[in-house]
Order: structure tokens, then C-alpha cells, then sequence
């Protein structure tokens, strides 16, 4: 049972919208419930009459807080940043602002909702596969192109910033023994896998947000993909230990 | 030619994602010039290298402003108003922001990119209109849902905000000739028809921002949706005259 007044995140591990909100929450230290809501069990619990009357979008994330529910991740990152600013998530400047949204944006609106579970199911079976892959390779050749010219340690300059929030899950969801190596060439997005693999997932890693595993899923867990266990790209020498979590 | 300083809007008259940022420049009363970026002639000039260099995303809008380029509409649309406040398309308090930025986002990202050309291509043929109907019509219900506890006058209380100006073009995508009936019954979506098609429109004709059309354009313009020129669910009087950029 959630205690009253404490946040509960409805939330699916697999779900990388999710995993978007989780980190948030974890790097301002916000305590919360997981309400687990499963995509694939029962048909889907997201259908069911009580979520939807929650979250008529039928989708994970959706956080209660403060009296209300909000459902879509950047809005919820955005309402945390505004009420609970510390640590932050966009940078001060209005400009580098711009390029975290333009970023977040990017991969929240034009790869995730292209490459996602509900969508997957209404292409072909045999098209599945390259279908998911387009949609990730030709947003990830954009996302290049962008991180060459606004990327410091992190996506913009060397702030952890709601774009790395995006862009952690969504390589994850690349990376996958699936969409490899179609959809992320081991020749190119140099700066999403250095970014993401290394340096976001370190600082990720250790704020404790690879965490967050729903208790009632009991999917078994797919291996992890072995580029996240050595990475011919990134020049640091040391890797903390990837959980299992990571994969979500 | 741009005038050094000025504000450069790559947009194309059809899209609805230009079309949002078109209207916030118009109700700041930001003067700007238009770059035309037609997607379809010429195989697409979004795929141009002179434009894929401005914008990896090869999509509109883009805009250049204050020395930068910035694309994704709604990352636009949160620089000017951060830049140019006046007047405000978020309002003061968070919670509503919240309420803003979730139903923008649900439009921007979970109905706009399942049904927009470059995903309709990969669709069979005899597929597109079933695919574009379906993304349209789980949209707008999960969208009526929400409307129903956010809205007064526009789509959050009585200031036009943001999500209005998502809303807009995404009804009039919706209310195409080809898409009605199937995406936007008749006995539904009331609040989605009400809001768009007269309270907001009206607003947003009077304020001029319907207008746009680039002039190198020659597309046939599609006639007038019958809706938008008798809408049985609205109780107002009186309707300005609805130019044809209306459809853009």
C-alpha cells in the first residue's frame, strides 16, 4: 500500500518511458511507490478499467503526485524539475534548454513511439524486425549528427540533463541481441554509445537507478547485450557491474 | 532573403507540426520569415544536404533564432516562451503546466508520429487509412478523457496554452475528408471538435495565424472539410469565414 502522500509511479520495467522517469526520481531522491502495471500479462493491465480511468492513455508512466496524476514522461520530468528543481535537470541557459528539449523530444516523439510494443503489433510479423529497425537507425543517425555539436561529458555540455534521461533507455532498447547490429552499426552513433554505455550509465549506475524492477513480473530475463559488457569504443578503463536491472 | 536577426521558420503549409509553431510566433507577435520545405516535391527537399545539415531530423519545423537552430516543434515552442514570455502559452501554476505539457505531448508523440507521411509509407497501401484511423481515433478518446477534467474555454482552463495549440492541427488532420468518418465519429470527441473548431479556431483566426501557405507551393488545395463549415455540436452563433490555409 502507498503511504498517503507519497508519489507512485505506475511504471512496467521494459517500458524505456519509464525507466525515463525512474532515473528523475532517483537523481532527486524522491521517495515513491511502484505501482507495477504489466503490458503483456493479462492481455495487458494497462487496459484494464482501473488504469484507464487513471491514465486514459492507456500507457506507462504515469505518476501520482501531489493531488494529481500525470501521464507522458517528459511532462512528468518537466513538473518535477519545476517543484523539486534540486538536483536539475535542465540546464540554466535557455539555449542549451532548447537543445535538451529538441533532444528529449527527438527520441520521446520521433524513435520510442515508432518502435514500441502496441505499434510492433499492428505491422506484419515478418516486418516486425525491420520496421523496429528504421525507426531506431534513422533516428539515431539524427541524434549523431546533434550530440557532435552540443555534448560535453553528457548530451548537452557536461550536465546530466533530462536528454540523458531519454537516451540511456532508448540505447538500451537498441542494444538489444535483437535490434543489433541493424539498428546501432558497430561503426557509427559514436557518441549515443559513449554517452549512454559509459559515462550516463556510470553516473545512472550509481545513483541506484538501474533498479526498479517490478516485483510481480515474472518475465525471465533476457542476457545482457554484450556490448554492454565491453564497449571497443569508450577509452574508460573501469566499468561498474551492470545488473540485470539495466535491461529494463 | 532573411533579414540578418530575423527569425527563420522552415515549415511546409501541410504540416501540422510546423503549423503549432506557426501559431505560437503569431500570438507573440514574432516577426519572422518563412523557408518553405516542401515534402513532397522533389522526392522531398527535407532530404536535401543543404537542409539535413540545418536539421538532422529531416523534418519541419525548424526554426533558426537568437544565432541557433532549433527543431522538434514543441522544444520551439518552450524556447519562445521562456525567451518571449509575453503572452504566455503555459500557464503560472505548475500543476496546470503539468496538464499542458501531458496532453502537447500525448498529441506531439502518441498520435502525430503513427500517422504522419513518412510512417504511412511504410504501411501497405490498402493499409494506410485503417493504420492512420486507428492512431487517430485511440488518440483522441484517450484525449477526450482528459479534456473532459482540464478544460473551460480552451484545452486547460480559460487561457489558450500550448496543448491548444496542438490540438488544432491535429483535429483539422483528423477531420480530413479521407480520415472522417472513422477517425472523429459524430457522437463523440465533443470536447476535441468543441475546443478546436470554434473556440480555439475563432481565437486563432482572429489572431491571424491561420494564414502561412509558402508561396512556392502549387498543390491542388483539398476543398473544405463540410464540418468545418457546420459543426452540429457547437452552440455559438457565428463563424468567421474559414480561408483556405485553414486546411494547412
Amino acid at each position: 500500500m502507498a503511504k498517503p502522500g507519497k508519489p507512485v509511479l505506475y511504471s512496467y520495467f521494459r517500458s524505456s518511458c519509464s525507466w525515463r522517469v525512474r532515473i528523475a526520481l532517483a537523481l532527486k531522491g524522491i521517495d515513491y511507490d511502484t505501482a507495477p502495471v504489466n503490458l503483456i500479462k493479462d492481455g495487458g493491465q494497462q487496459f484494464s478499467d482501473e488504469f484507464q480511468a487513471l491514465n486514459p492513455m492507456k500507457q506507462v508512466p504515469a505518476l501520482k503526485i501531489d493531488g494529481m496524476t500525470i501521464g507522458q514522461s517528459l511532462a512528468i520530468i518537466e513538473y518535477l524539475e519545476e517543484t523539486r528543481p534540486t538536483p536539475r535537470l535542465l540546464p540554466q541557459d535557455p539555449k542549451k534548454r532548447a537543445l535538451v528539449r529538441m533532444i528529449s523530444d527527438l527520441i520521446a516523439g520521433g524513435i520510442q513511439p515508432l518502435q514500441n510494443l502496441s505499434v510492433l503489433r499492428q505491422v506484419e510479423e515478418q516486418q516486425r524486425l525491420a520496421w523496429a529497425q528504421k525507426a531506431i537507425s534513422s533516428g539515431f543517425n539524427a541524434l549523431e549528427a546533434i550530440l557532435r555539436g552540443t555534448a560535453g561529458k553528457y548530451c548537452v555540455g557536461d550536465e546530466v540533463t533530462m536528454a540523458d534521461l531519454c537516451l540511456v533507455p532508448q540505447v538500451a532498447n537498441a542494444d538489444s541481441p535483437v535490434m543489433k547490429p541493424h539498428a546501432l552499426p558497430q561503426d557509427g552513433h559514436r557518441w549515443a554509445d559513449r554517452l549512454s554505455h559509459r559515462r550516463v550509465s556510470i553516473a545512472l549506475l550509481s545513483a541506484g537507478v538501474a533498479g526498479g524492477r517490478e516485483a510481480e513480473d515474472s518475465a525471465p530475463e533476457p542476457p545482457l547485450p554484450p556490448r554492454l559488457a565491453s564497449c571497443a569504443l569508450c577509452p574508460l578503463p573501469s566499468q561498474p557491474p551492470h545488473p540485470p536491472q539495466l535491461r529494463a
